[in-house]
């Protein structure tokens, strides 16, 4: 076992990560750094002060991420349209990395040499968490207290707790739940329970940042986002900070019955897990962005920009956010959003995302060329015989050597 | 100009198609040869052959290619879960080459030495047909009249086809709506009109296919695909033939408001253009077969097909499925599809398609591993370690180096 | 015809070129401005002055622009290790986009409403010139007067430059070689003639910038190349500026018979062409510059530089350095050499380049890591075996149902 | 440690495999099954059989693999025209998948329960072997004594070799080179030794396979290969088997002084490696290969080949042979081959591989599209102003709102 003498821990201030603290204590006779923060997960996390001072923490971190996490990590991947697998927005994934970070830079200011997470084994956050902080701090040591310790079920879990005094109503919080969820400004998350059956439908009652399509509003709600440089900066015209964006969007999407989510996916650790999501702002978010990237956008840096977005996706969902490839890559998704500004107008009902109007001062859409109407020599039609011609010529000769499909 | 002697026309027996048939007799002085296609376009075909007849035609070719549209066309594109631009699912761009083939095959065997279509000289049509007809028959001469003749305005059009004495019902189909419109059994589009103005919202009754969300039914609608090596073969457990799977899920995602998309998309001669599509059954082929993808196939092979999903689309767009690219990209999706089966159930309401359940006997999603529950050492944590160590490497030496981005 | 004012002209003071002057007077009654560009090939440009004057041009250009197509285009471009097919190291492609930029600059300047150039309708270089000078000023003309006039063959050029009192000389000028060529500090391209039959040998006189392999010298070359920012700012310690490095490694390549290739290319406008080409300075700096990769940059950034080579190689051939998405993927790989700093050793030898030695203050070698002997627990063999078992996870439940490829 | 009964060995008769044999023996106390490969190493393999019967084993299988090592791995890796970071032709890589192939049909036949291979814990080899072995056997147990026993010095491994009475030649056999080297049908590689230096030259004398380009003769050799389907069928128009063609070309190459290499790579397990290689005729198939495609294969097909090389040669590299997404990766490039048939001339001197010449009867050279004669009618010029023209359009009207470059 590695010789640890301080080490600074992600905490929830829940049970699972109560009894790490207390394990860590036990296990490596170390200091332990609590890191508590506030991403938008809807839960208060100025309680965690004062039960990491019970178990003795003298170095308590509680911060308040959420403009962090949208601006630096949520807005930047959307200039990408990041969906990984065709579905998933990557509300989780896309908070380890911040989380790793702070993380790091506490152990840097507190003289930590190790960092611990709440993680299992099984599971994508892990690699995130670690990833990252290697990235970060190459000498760091990492302690997952799910691979290493002997509490490997809920009972020996809950009598270790018992025994060392952890107050009851962390317990108690445990059992909310038959799900094991993750919530931040993005999105909610759920896995385990009858999920573990993929032909099982999700529960209704499982959901909780949204209503259900059927019980939203018979009545659309419309809105307008206003574009800069690929991000969110005013509803309806009323500038916002991207945290109160990406909170309003929920608030809005989530009472439409919008952005609920139901897949199976393939974890970077080699199994397929079924998951279910919540992400109103999100949803709204990237139907949007392609929209106003839609009129303002060239053709090939659109394509060139979807054929790299699975790339980008899987880096960011394999836990790569801090490698200089994810790097590279945003620095050319960054650039590709100098011109994208503009408006985007939204129908919202019953969980449809429906784009009813986009304009913008850096609009290519160019109806003078387009126009089914005389376009007043715009476009000189005859161009297209030769683009064609010139276009088919290598399939011609090919076929005049005998290769016709026919 | 070409010295012609026969050519296929692709007929629609309606206005416009009716003036370039005239226009190709007087101008060529050449004999024609029509040829009207059922792709479920929702007109009946069968008044062509009268209309043609009427005006001399001696070779008339009306053919129901439905089930060849659905089963050699729609089902291998949707096995790449193709999308243009991260919206568009290419209904009118796959029924093209379809055309093309039989413009080709009615050319060989009637003697004809060119082919003529209805496209104009400003959109993507043109591009596909005469591709498609230079890939099969490298020789054959195309005659493009929207980009040759005069008749560039409505007006103008009108007038020839009453002085050619081209029956008034014609010219009145022509009036009946303000959109140009393409149909067949994946979608019908909309474009031009109101349309032209980007913030401009469709309206509503512009939609023939579907009713709104608004009016769809307040209860959902319930239904299990059956897949068969990545087709959809049975229908709540009835076997089906491919175009009557897909008349079948239109009809039940048009009576449940499923299926509208509203964008501007790039086309390939240059300019942005905003469509409207309905594609009922095609929005829900999309969902279902990512649904049925995500327990039956590997995971490295999905995301390859992701990644080259753009090109294959824009392939697709472009006009070049005779291509010899495209076909060797079809060779790899299609072997990707053997263990594509089993079953997907989906609840569809106003307009939303909600993954409930997928099964299969090739499922890889193996409960034993991703459970949270006690796996019995079907999975080592411990393994995890190395994983992320390994994967980690290149960082930790680079941040060594001096390279951590913090 | 259009109306044409005044045009600039890319003149190289040759006959073709100066019959396109005399033409573009007599057919346009426009003024015409000349331009021509010292690129390193070879030749003086100086006295095209004289020729241009005694037909009457005013606004005579004549512009030394060897450093800046080093340091903009060529250096650039070689950062990403660019090959288009395989083989062809883009040196006429890559002269174009400056020739285009030069031209529009020129065009502003004069209040020029055209552009002309010598090259053919069936190359690549009209597209190159024209794509850029449509980026660059949008409302251009371009005469391209190949694809107008009807001088069609080599006789009726010379007797309507005999009929404009074109000099004699310019008409010997054309005769001198068998061959098109192109040349700049880049290389030197031939194509035509007996290259036209695929399977005729070359022939050893066509060559002009390099020995052969059999007459370069018995004894080896070593030199030294020392690399800033990915690009080589000295040779053998000696610093230089980027035209001056390029001349230097033509020098000394050319006197080791390194650089020459013959090679069938597929032209953008679709036809395969056969060129041979010599490019000793550029298969020196290829070779190079993958060696000092290979020690300063990150795996999976070189990875991902590698898979998007291809896609920047066709830009680059195709014409588009002036489109969005070739600056796009610039910003990327310029990023990506920020530690692309130290120094290569070569050994140059009848034909070959063989790295013989990479040094950099930002090398990612680690022995300490790699070496074969005791490494002093830098490395961790244990990880390897979980690192394999979680990337094997996928494959193992696929074959434990029944996908073995056994 | 896991149970096991019996387990084959890839055992080469060196000492190294030896003391794992004697290991396994006394550590597992189960039986061992040899398994030795000829994969054209150029070392006998039958005295493996004395050895591995003087250590009591009972179940031995020698192999002669050479044909369907060529015909089933190389030649289908060189249809890609696979490289690895732009200069390794993957020589040890794909040896690999078939040693794991033959390790786990060994298996099946003699009911082992585990395999084993003497790949060190920091290299890609034991990847590959598991990464197969897995993939094809999910439930297969694998030993890698070094990452598990504590002979981790050359000392106490000859200590270990000492007392369990392991011939004295084996150790021997063992000092001969300060090298760790490999060797088949494809190539040989080095490294370790002075090559841990980056900057360090690689000796004259390390080299094995090849006489340098000093020493190869002064006279150049012609050769013709013969193409059917992308393999060599012929040399000098004799037909030969795949593995007679490899050796005939290294004999032939090797003679020239061709194929030699030295390189830094990116490891899969995350560290910078050096390496030399000799691969004499796997780098004149690579020419050759790129040769005969360049006349046969369309445009297309090349540049989506090229785009998808990098990434079939990391799966290679990496181990992946037997995964799902290189085998769907093969399917696409073998069916580009179709019509890659014809002869290539090469000239060989020096380290020289100069094409002289290539022709296929599937040839989709056209001279008389490319001539710079008359090419009478074959191709119109006036189709490139069009092909531009449209080309150009999105870029004119991006210009035209402001977004010109210049």
């Amino acid at each position: 076992m590695a010789d640890i003498k301080k080490v600074v821990l992600a905490y929830s201030g829940g049970l699972d990560t109560s009894v790490i603290l207390k394990w860590l204590q036990d296990t490596y006779n170390c200091e332990v750094v609590t890191f508590t923060a506030d991403l938008g997960q809807g839960e208060e996390v100025e309680p965690a002060r004062a039960k990491a001072q019970a178990m003795g923490v003298k170095e308590i971190y509680i911060d308040d991420l959420r403009e962090e996490f949208v601006r630096d990590f949520v807005f930047p991947m959307f200039r990408a349209n990041t969906i990984y697998e065709g579905e998933y927005l990557l509300g989780t994934s896309i908070a380890r990395p911040l989380i790793a970070k702070r993380l790091i830079e506490i152990a840097n200011e507190t003289g930590a040499d190790a960092i611990s997470h709440g993680a299992t084994g099984k599971g994508n956050d892990q690699v995130r968490f670690e990833l990252g902080a290697y990235a970060l701090k190459p000498g760091v040591q990492v302690i997952a207290p799910w691979r290493e310790w002997e509490l490997t079920s809920r009972e020996t879990l809950m009598a270790y707790a018992e025994k060392a005094k952890i107050p009851v109503d962390f317990a108690k919080a445990g059992k909310k739940s038959p799900y094991s969820m993750d919530a931040n400004l993005l999105h909610i998350s759920y896995e385990g329970g009858v999920l573990e059956d993929t032909w099982t439908e999700h529960e209704e009652d499982m959901w909780r940042w949204s209503v259900s399509p059927e019980k939203a509003p018979d009545v659309p709600t419309y809105i307008e986002l206003t574009y800069r440089k690929g991000d969110i900066v005013a509803i309806d015209g009323v500038e916002m900070t991207p945290a109160t964006v990406l909170a309003k969007l929920n608030e809005i999407g989530g009472a439409n019955g919008i952005g609920r989510l139901d897949i199976v996916e393939n974890r970077y650790v080699g199994m397929k897990s079924r998951g279910c999501y919540e992400t109103p702002g999100g949803t709204i978010m990237l139907k949007a962005h392609r929209a106003i990237e839609s009129i303002t956008l060239d053709r090939e840096v659109a394509h060139l920009k979807d054929e790299l977005m699975p790339k980008y996706a899987s880096l960011i969902y394999n836990g790569y956010w801090w490698s200089p490839e994810r790097q590279m890559l945003q620095t050319m998704i960054d650039a590709s959003q100098e011109h994208v500004n503009g408006v985007v107008r939204l129908k919202l009902y019953k969980g449809n995302v429906i784009v009813t109007g986009r304009k913008s001062d850096d609009s290519l859409f160019d109806t003078r060329i387009s126009t089914f109407e005389d376009d007043a020599g715009a476009y000189n039609q005859a161009d297209a015989g030769g683009f064609i011609k010139l276009n088919a010529l290598r399939m011609r000769i090919a076929a005049g050597k005998g290769r016709s499909p026919l």
